[in-house]
């Protein structure tokens, strides 16, 4: 930094006022307040102008000014320097079709997640379901058993609704003894969320009448692992739907075409995508798929079944780890919390490895099981620090520290990781990931 | 009808109280009850079922369960059945770059818009910004002129937020003596939504300084026609935003990569794409945009400027145009509404062509400034009738018919237009555009 670029920054210390927490964390509406300039921004803003002065401007018209652009197009794509922001995935060898691919949050800001982004979780790849032939059956006990098609369940009542939907596997690789350094994208990307709209699962099955022993509905997809869970009939009667429409239009082949469950807050799997039956039984049917996988191991060496709802959680996508913070001065703190259990009520944030913490501000409005983008003004001093964050839901529930999540379990169970995140911070700007 | 499907709909017809408006609108939560049947469902489900009984369903697998599914892919697209799910647009003889593309609101459902399927309007075609060396400037009557490139703006503080965009040429077609058979894309295409995450502007003007004498500012985009508006100041240091994100990723080439101004609320065109300039000026510039294009031809024969905030504003997307009703039976009206002062406080629904008016749900939570799904259970008798809707704003303001509105105008002004629009239904289902 020159002299007037230490002056700018003494003036604005003063009118950003005091930190709130340590480690630089400032009040959530401090840029907010009118008057205040960045650092940063005024010495990058100084450079640019001083080489480009504002009365050349017209005759520095850019190349995208001197000639006529391109066409229209009937469905549009990013830009193609945008094209490294995709989905992040391994293909497994002799496993093709099974794995997963994730959300590049670290990429991404807001809260919606593009379709052609959200994270894929399949056991036996993407089926090529014919729409026009494809059939959903409720059965099982059941007064009446029905079979829906696409054109039937158009004609019916529908609802609208942001949510998200993650993984039971999502940031499993934290369990691990040592912090894997990898993005917000890999270690959290089974996490998307989207606009929903879909036939409330209630009112079909109204229509089919349940008889009084069902307690459990068996879901399976039209897919060739045939995967199948048994979901509560309760949650079923409650926010379910038939998801037809994902962001405004049908829901994307990786994410059920043409129609998936959408339990809200559940854990991914049991959202069957190209869902064909429910089945109304007695009890839940231990299917292979809630069995083999996605239970908790606990340290008496049973397994737990149906821990379905997903607590809340948080993690800061900026900074975060592959990126690199350009030298001393003001940022904004931004992530993403959750929780499948209604809104997110707070998230707080610390700068200073969790001694002190300091409130974000939420974007509003916050919606129920839908992602929430939080943000905090700070200044960093240049010095080395830890930064992390812990989401509140509306219940009280309080995202818990890495220590006592594993202490719950067997060591090895990796399901339903809702532990803080943690980024170290070091004096050239690296962020990398710790466990303290 | 066969007996059973008759003893069926009078079995409904109690269960589901009576109308509670003309034409067979029910009550808007009538559907959720519970012990709902829809006649039209049963019908199609009591087919189905016979031909397939439910014994036979594991011996019915569909073909996508007989074979392993496709790979990962890092950047999704629709299924390859919706291709036709695309934006309208016709090409114009020696004008290729300018024109407009339109959203297929009638074969969508939800709140958002797709970010493939947002509506277009260019003067000269998609310019190929180049990101990286791409720079808003911000000039005029300020303390300090300031230039920020995308990277400088990514360590500012940041809003997320869902607002619509509509064009101010929108559903323009409807000012012609006759009523154009056209779908709701075709003839309100011009209108999309989006969460948008961006830079507050008053956050940069403030950074700036703005001059006592600046009360206007001339936004500018990089395209080949230099497109530019006026901006009332106050407008920017309200709600104004640098939008640097569209539904999570980078702002899509053709809605500004890499950033536009989004002014929630105002005429679509002032919110200047792939935006170079903000210069700080005493009064308006009165641009070749704003003058030769989006002012309102008076009766007097004088055109008014800067009638920027758009009315209140809905439309029944399903039924509409170019849909066939499938018979008499039960059916939801659905239909998008959305206001440039606010919130959407009621949208009412005719099924008689006006006589009498039910009252929608509104999907929540309802959105400023933004797109709100409406929907009502109706009951159609098989008769000739007339559908329509009107929005009313959280200002008290309500959406017009057709007439007043061309009556504050000089013929073939088609500019603002938000009328409510009107559905003809004929006893064979089919929907037609009609005036009255």
């Amino acid at each position: 930094m020159d002299g007037s670029d230490k002056r700018a920054m003494r003036r604005l210390e003063s009118e950003l006022g005091e930190p709130v927490a340590g480690g630089g964390l400032l009040h959530r509406r401090a840029f907010l307040r009118g008057g205040v300039a960045f650092a940063g921004a005024v010495t990058v803003a100084a450079k640019v102008n001083s080489a480009a002065a504002a009365p050349t401007i017209g005759a520095e018209s850019p190349l995208s000014m001197t000639r006529p652009g391109k066409l229209f197009t009937g469905y549009g794509v990013p830009a193609r320097s945008e094209e490294g922001v995709r989905r992040l995935f391994a293909l497994v060898a002799n496993r093709e079709g099974a794995g997963t691919s994730r959300t590049p949050w670290h990429m991404l800001n807001g809260s919606i997640t593009p379709s052609g982004l959200h994270f894929e979780r399949h056991h036996n790849g993407v089926p090529d379901v014919d729409a026009s032939r494809h059939t959903l059956l409720i059965h099982g006990l059941v007064k009446r058993p029905l079979v829906f098609t696409l054109a039937t369940l158009q004609r019916y009542p529908m609802e609208t609704r942001i949510h998200f939907i993650e993984c039971a596997g999502n940031s499993g690789a934290l369990t691990r003894p040592d912090p894997a350094q990898d993005t917000v994208g890999g270690l959290h990307g089974l996490l998307s969320c989207s606009e929903w709209t879909g036939v409330p699962v209630s009112v079909l099955l109204d229509e089919a009448g349940i008889d009084p022993r069902g307690k459990w509905v068996l879901a399976e997809g039209a897919d060739a692992a045939g995967m199948s869970r048994s979901v509560p009939l309760a949650k079923l009667q409650d926010d379910a739907m038939i998801a037809l429409y994902q962001n405004g239009e049908a829901v994307r082949p990786e994410q059920g075409y043409p129609m998936r469950l959408l339990l809200p807050g559940y854990e991914g799997n049991i959202n069957v995508k190209w869902l064909r039956r429910l089945k109304v039984t007695e009890g839940p049917m231990h299917t292979r798929d809630e069995t083999s996988k996605y239970t908790e191991l606990m340290p008496d060496g049973k397994a737990r079944q149906f821990t379905l709802p997903l607590g809340p959680k948080s993690v800061i996508t900026h900074p975060s780890y592959g990126m690199k913070i350009q030298g001393p001065g003001y940022y904004e703190i931004s992530g993403i919390a959750w929780s499948g259990a209604g809104r997110v009520r707070t998230v707080e944030v610390s700068a200073d490895g969790g001694v002190s913490w300091a409130t974000a501000a939420l974007a509003q409005p916050v919606i129920s099981k839908a992602v929430t983008r939080f943000r905090l003004p700070w200044r960093w001093s240049g010095q080395m620090t830890t930064l992390l964050s812990r989401a509140i839901d509306e219940t009280g529930d309080i995202q818990p520290l890495r220590k006592p999540w594993m202490e719950q379990y067997a060591p090895g169970q990796g399901f339903h990781y809702n532990a803080m995140q943690l980024w170290a911070v070091d004096p050239l700007g690296n962020v990398k990931n710790t466990y303290a």
